[in-house]
């Protein structure tokens, strides 16, 4: 019989990987609040218990952390994994109610391609969880985190540019500045994201 | 003679309860603010004055976890409830300063109400200071508090969109959502406070 | 021949050094955006290369820490005290980026006094890196910096109520509003770096 020496919890990945598929989720919902014929507030209300859903999974996580006497990889790595992807639903729910609260009716297309990059990076990153735990080629993960970042940040500048080009009326500059910040601030929290993971992988590699 | 295992200094709970009573005072400081008849200049006054003693309570929490040998709980929960008050007291701190800086004559009355949810905020905190001590009952304060937190945030929406409704001209929607954000901010933190608290009751429970 | 107990890894204070000295450059590229006559774009250029230059050295401090078995002082306070060197950068990056991007023309005078805080920052902050290594003598460098950021807060409350004060269009208040934020947050990003440097003295001291 094999003899395991460090018996370590496998269920933080599946913890994660769940945490992660609640992202892939909250991008669609967000996507179709950008749709023109979209019922604005029954999508919210759905985000809304998105984000409900993503909520339980990082206190699941961290009870975990705290019963758990052996863990994966470092603690504070595992509260800070935890807290940057529920960061991430935070900020897409956030955009979602803007759009709702604002009652804004035609969002810039430019809109568009962002949610299209929070997409991608959903997905990426709830394809590289399970992996986490063999430690095995994340460097593509990283490095295809990072090509979509510049992206956003590229869309994000030529957004703002456009806002502030005389085309819209100031107060309606003022909410969708509000908008396009949210969602950039998805992105950069998904890149954080892909930093911890990084980081995990430097230290136990 | 009794034998004490692990001595603790008790002081720590007295220091917390200081920083909370803080806080007690500059949410009574921010409700004066609010009056229309107040001496601003005045009233901005003695909120730095207040801001300031609780820096000075911080600072003694700081000063204190790094010179005691043995504390109560983990080193790093001492340093998140210690700076996760004095945000608190930034954030009023600031919503105070922004109404003097921004000579806002009128405050829409939804104001008024978010510092209500703050007043009860800092009381309950105030008083779950020093039961951290037995950690003893303390699921009321956290349910109170994310209660509070809940109808802070419907008051933030409807201010928000009451702002945005046509009714303001846009400079002044500009100079009251900063106020108003400061103002959310602060029920924030006094959320995250009542969060770190239940993580020690974890841990330590 | 004698004997070092502890050997310690001297290249992290050369790191921290090098990271201040981008600082110093940086102030410096942001001080001749603010000059009506200067190449906008191409000083903005300028500017991502220093901060790419300044990302690589946080990098490389990341690396080391996580190579090191013995460092210097606690791994998290160097993680701190490196990426609150790296939040520096961002913020006068984000300055120098939101001056091109809305293309403002014509800045309030105020904001030079700002920039000349920044640089005097710089340069504190740089030469206080290297007496990290004996602990002597950095309360010059605290004080110092309170007092910079005390100016730095007045000068802020100055701008502000200027922007407020009628004599902008809305939409102008809306970019300079920004522009002026980052270079407080810049401000206030060196106070966390001295406050940081402050624990680390109180603990190894």
């Amino acid at each position: 019989m094999g003899l395991r020496l460090r018996p370590v919890d496998t269920s933080f990945y599946d913890l994660f990987t769940q945490s992660a598929q609640h992202l892939v989720g909250g991008a669609e919902i967000l996507a179709e609040m950008l749709s023109e014929s979209s019922d604005k507030a029954g999508v919210a209300e759905r985000m809304r218990a998105a984000e409900h859903a993503a909520d339980e999974t990082t206190h699941a996580i961290v009870k975990k952390v705290n019963s758990t006497f052996v863990t994966p990889f470092d603690r504070e790595d595992i509260y800070a994994l935890g807290s940057g992807l529920d960061d991430v639903m935070d900020m897409m729910d956030e955009a979602v109610d803007l759009i709702l609260l604002y009652e804004v009716e035609t969002l810039p297309g430019e809109l568009s391609e962002q949610v299209e990059v929070l997409q991608r990076c959903a997905e990426l990153t709830a394809a590289a969880m399970p992996r986490l735990q063999s430690m095995q080629s994340l460097d593509d993960y990283w490095i295809e985190i990072n090509r979509l970042e510049n992206t956003g940040d590229r869309n994000h500048r030529r957004t703002l540019a456009k806002l502030f080009s005389g085309e819209y009326p100031t107060i309606e500059v003022l909410k969708l500045k509000d908008i396009v910040e949210s969602l950039e601030s998805a992105i950069d929290a998904f890149e954080k994201v892909a930093n911890i993971v990084e980081q995990i992988a430097v230290k136990e590699g």
